[in-house]
This record gives C-alpha cells, structure tokens and sequence, in this order.
C-alpha cells in the first residue's frame, strides 16, 4: 500500500463534521470515509475520554481497519465552560438564542471550541490529539454556514466574523477540529502503523 | 434468608439520592447499602438506558449479588426538556439561575422530574423502573432542602412549595425517585428473584 491509499473511516453522522475532516484529509493525500453509525458517547468532562470510546465502540461494531471519533464542545468562560461536551444536546434543546440569553451583557463573552480526535486500528493501536480555537461569544447570531454554535462564535483571528460566516475553508485555518484532524494526519503519516 | 434480610445495593454517591432511597426502602422493611462507584453514564436522551448500563457496569465493577443505580433529570416543557438527562451537569455548570434565565416570564413554566431505577443482578436478572412528578418552576428559588433544581421545582400536589422547602418525608410522597425506588420494591418483595 502506498502513503496516498491510507483509507481511515470518521465514524459520524455528521455531515458537516465529515466534510470539515475530509478537507483536511485531502491537504494530507489521506482518504478518509464516512461511517454512519449511532455514536457510543459515555458522559464526561473530558472530551478524549469520550472520544476514545466512541471510537473503540464503533471499531467493535464496524469492521474497518482503522477508525476516527472525534468529540467537540463549546465552551463559554463566564457559564464555568457549559455547554461543554454536551453541547450537541444544549444546540438541540436551547439552541444559540439559549446561550445568548444565559449570558448577560456585561458578562465576559470569551469562548473556545475544543475538540479530540481519537484513532483506534485492528492492531489495537489507539491515540487521540486534540485542538483548541479561542474566541468570543458574539452578540447576536451572524452567518448561516457551518453548524451547531458556529453563528455565535467568533474566533480571535478571522476579522471579527462568526465562524457562520466563514466557507469550510477559511473555517479549517483556524478551528479546533481541523488542529486536531491535522495532528492525527501527520501522526498517521509519520508513524503510520502496521501499514505493510 | 428472610423477607427483611433483603439487601439491594444502590450505586451512587449521592448522599441526597441515597437518603431518599434509604426512607423508602425502609416502609418496605428492606436494607438498602451505598455503594460509592463513580457512576458509568452513557449520554442519551432516555434515562431508562442510561440507568440499565449504569446498573450493569456497577454489578461489573463490585462484588455485590444485587445493584440498583438510578437516573434523574429535569424537563422544563417550554425548554424542549432541557436540560433532561444533563440535569447534574447543567446544575454544577449554570444552576438554578440558568434555568430561570433562560424561560421568560411569560413561557409556560410546566415542568417534570422523572426518575429510572435500574436492577442487576448475579442471576442476570434486570429491571427498570420509572417515576415522574408534574410540576412548575418557581419565579425564584425558594428552600434550603433536598439538592439539585428541588429549590426552583413546584410540584402540582404539595401546597405550592418547592421541594427544597419539604423534608425527605414530605418530599417522597410526591417525587418522582420515591416513585420508581417503590415500584422497583414492590416488584422485587413480589417476584424476590433468586432468594432462597
């Protein structure tokens, strides 16, 4: 197998997580498939934890070679980092409109997107990296790309606009998911286990 | 081994949880034993599932012959049921301020709690039980009582006091925990799985 034949399932259902990872898959000659399973997400604080055994639930219920979990949260200082790793079901359940309500207008509005990305193989070779974007919480919702809390989030570099606002692209310069995909990437290039 | 021998094993380490458990077990003349595990919580929206592999992940971790864990969670109608199966993290992370935060003074405050109890045993035997209590928030938080959101939850019978302002007594009569915990005695006083 050569470098640019390394296939890794992103197991998600996700679709706008899928094609943030696969952007950055691309830039590293990787293949990265979806694999569209019911995520195993125990509850946590840590977002590694949750996302190794994500991942090592869905490489159990697949049978792929190698398999990626990632897990992200948002994580807004003047809530104590709520919504944290919960804030898929919070974007469910309060929406944008919700945080924004939680958060008075004198309060600090610094934020930061956190997410893990964990590996796990047939060869039980596990890893997890993770990435980190600071920001503030805007004060009203802007832009209608991405997903999740993407409209109210605006990253410390990136001109003052939302993530909402920005195409995938221009999103991977900076956010937390495409640091740690990226870290993952050259992780498996570098070592790139047990590939024959 | 009689009747009143009957020991369960109540995984958690809830002092609140497991004083609650305790005053119900007794009217049923069972023994009911804390064992202080950290809890092995899994997210969904159904605390029915979340109590079950909790359940079967303490008997796992323990030696005990027969283990109970539960699951609680807040519903605010006019939130979508949030915060639900996340209630202990939204408490530590926005408490009961955050709640009244979020509902404007003019949503509908209809609320519940609900409770699953769920059994294991060595024989492989398990259940589950639930209990809910209809309710409303409170404009403010009132009592020093009982934990968690009790200060800002009104139940419909109860004279109009949250349950932070009754005892444990007062409070098992209508709640949600005292509930499933006596379902879950009655079945198992009834069916007494395994005692010879």
């Amino acid at each position: 197998m050569k470098d640019d034949e390394l296939i890794v399932c992103f197991a998600t259902k996700n679709e706008g997580k899928y094609h943030e990872a696969a952007c950055v898959a691309a830039e590293f000659g990787i293949t990265i498939t979806q694999l569209s399973l019911e995520k195993h997400e125990i509850q946590s604080d840590d977002l590694r934890i949750i996302a190794s055994v994500a991942a090592q639930h869905a490489f159990q219920a697949s049978s792929v070679e190698r398999v990626v979990a990632e897990d992200a949260g948002f994580f807004v200082e003047a809530l104590n980092g709520f919504p944290g790793p919960y804030s898929a079901y919070a974007y469910r359940k309060i929406g944008v409109d919700g945080i924004l309500k939680l958060l008075q207008v004198n309060d600090r509005r610094n934020a930061f997107f956190a997410s893990a990305v964990a590996y796990y193989d047939k060869w039980k070779c596990s890893a997890c990296f993770e990435g980190t974007v600071q920001g503030r919480v805007s004060l009203l919702p802007k832009g209608l790309l991405g997903f999740g809390f993407d409209p109210i989030f605006i990253p410390c570099e990136g001109g003052g606009r939302t993530f909402a606002e920005m195409e995938t692209s221009e999103k991977n310069k900076f956010s937390h998911r495409a640091q740690a995909f990226s870290k993952f990437f050259k992780w498996i290039k570098t070592n790139h286990p047990h590939n024959d």
